[in-house]
């Protein structure tokens, strides 16, 4: 099969046997792939890893150990643990030391025509959601993961910064709780769901401090910008994984009280609910969809400032 | 009277006019004031800080707008809040952004003979509880701090990383939740409570990941050390002020969806029952009481590696 591999720093597309499944593992033909940034930090060295990139996708069961999946649509959690070690039985098996993570660290990702996964990762996609919704299912459970973190309360003030492909995603996820939630960013404010107050980046000194910070600008110096914008005693919530950020103004944190929360990885089913309710849309998101052949030309789009979500179609 | 200032980085005893109080504000003569890490890093520049030094002590009311005050021995908080301010009305005056602070931002400092502070600050001392126990009640405070931030379970693993003056108090508060407490230092392992644990600074690639982490080592490498003691979603507490902190590993937050948690002063009322109650002797602690006079003296002694709490007794 075709597949886009990363080696080192290089990019390219290569024909690979398909991997056989191992006990418990489904083959997923992958229908649609997204492209996220840190694909694009993976591309310039974060997490050393080498293989098939990708991890946010929606495909058709092809083979499972359960045969009820084959034939059924589905998205795929990222990280494989191995549900034995003290932290997977303390009920964090996204955390579980031994994972491996879909396209990210020691597993083969989606930017292929099949993907090997554990079934017990699988989650069914609902009828109505269609498979350009689908593929999004991995960022907006990562958005999701801010409220199981962080209580957000309707009276509360939030600012989102960065409206990118996750902020974009946060914003809409947290517009939701009922709370006044700003978007902060260089471009896209005109895609901000109604509702949502829009401030360019450029307007940022003038803010009144808000209770939560999320800071989603994927770029080194945002937690400084956002250290800036949270009050004393507020919360920060990191969603960027930032190659080499810029050092943050801890002395700050400690004289202001911050509460700092780092977040990554989200649960899948209030994403797909989500998605199945409408009451998230991310499609006005979508930039192009590229064949899987034009992998490497979708990641240098994707890349480029401004781009929102860059769709492959391995059919294609 | 005598007063030790600190001007640019130059530490010296001189002599000043007490001050006039100012409406709503009492008079304390000083009985004991105490050294603290905050003292030092602000000797060497931390605040920009020029002025009478010193933010923790005990003493006598002198003269005071309730005349009840008059005679009582007292401690006072250290922030001096508009009580009018959005931030002061939404409950948090020890962030008010028109605050001064005692020896710290625009206000002086209690290494004097004598203080001026509103009466809205100063706390009574329990008859039981010494002078030189009293004079810990503002870092007892800070210590205290850290469960009005962190709900701690009798069933965590905690780790208090730093066994200088804040630290030992860290150690004593925590260790009353129930929970697994570790002290970790370079030194005064011998000074830690009964049932908690003791383990030397050089064997901390040993331990088992903690559920909380607090950080109290006042040095720049500190946040380091302990972000690699925490587990994932565990939180990591953040007690030092230190002038320049080395970068801390931000990434790693993210993946391991650490929370940080900033803590700064604490609520006098429970340090002042801790003290009562005897459920904290903070005396083992005391390493020298020098007269005001021998000011600079004891900020340089402080200042030596492995010293716990030097005070001064201006009646000397």
């Amino acid at each position: 099969m075709r597949a886009l591999i990363v080696d080192g720093e290089r990019v390219r597309i290569v024909d690979v046997p398909s991997h056989a499944p191992g006990p418990g593992e489904a083959v997923v033909r992958v229908t649609r792939a997204g492209v996220c940034a840190t694909d694009l930090e993976i591309v310039r060295g974060y997490m050393g890893f080498r293989g098939i990139l990708g991890h946010e996708f929606c495909g058709v069961v092809e083979s499972s150990p359960d045969p009820a999946w084959t034939g059924r649509r589905v998205v795929g959690e990222i990280n494989c643990a191995c549900g034995s070690c003290p932290t997977c039985r303390a009920g964090r098996p996204t955390h579980c030391p031994g994972r491996t993570v879909m396209g990210i660290q020691g597993r083969d990702g989606a930017f292929a025509e099949r993907i090997v996964l554990p079934l017990a990762n699988l989650h069914a996609v609902p009828d109505g959601v269609s498979d350009e919704a689908a593929v999004f299912t991995e960022p907006l459970a990562a958005a999701c993961e801010v409220l199981e973190q962080v209580p957000i309360r309707p009276t509360d003030r939030v600012v989102v910064l960065g409206l990118g492909r996750l902020g974009q995603l946060v914003v809409r996820v947290l517009a939701l709780t009922g709370a006044q939630v700003l978007g902060v960013g260089r471009s896209h404010l005109g895609l901000l769901p109604p509702g949502v107050g829009a401030v360019a980046a450029d307007d940022v000194d003038g803010l009144d401090l808000a209770d939560i910070v999320v800071e989603c600008t994927g770029a080194p110096g945002g937690l400084a910008i956002a250290s800036g914008l949270v009050r004393p005693r507020g919360t920060l919530v990191l969603k960027s994984t930032v190659h080499q950020p810029a050092p943050p103004p801890v002395t700050g944190w400690v004289l202001n009280e911050i509460t700092v929360v780092g977040s990554r990885c989200g649960p899948f089913p209030p994403a797909l609910r989500l998605l199945a309710s409408g009451l998230v849309d991310p499609r006005p998101l979508v930039h192009a969809v590229l064949g899987l052949s034009d992998g490497a030309a979708a990641l240098a789009e994707a890349g480029r400032p401004g781009v929102l979500k860059v769709l492959l179609d391995p059919a294609r």
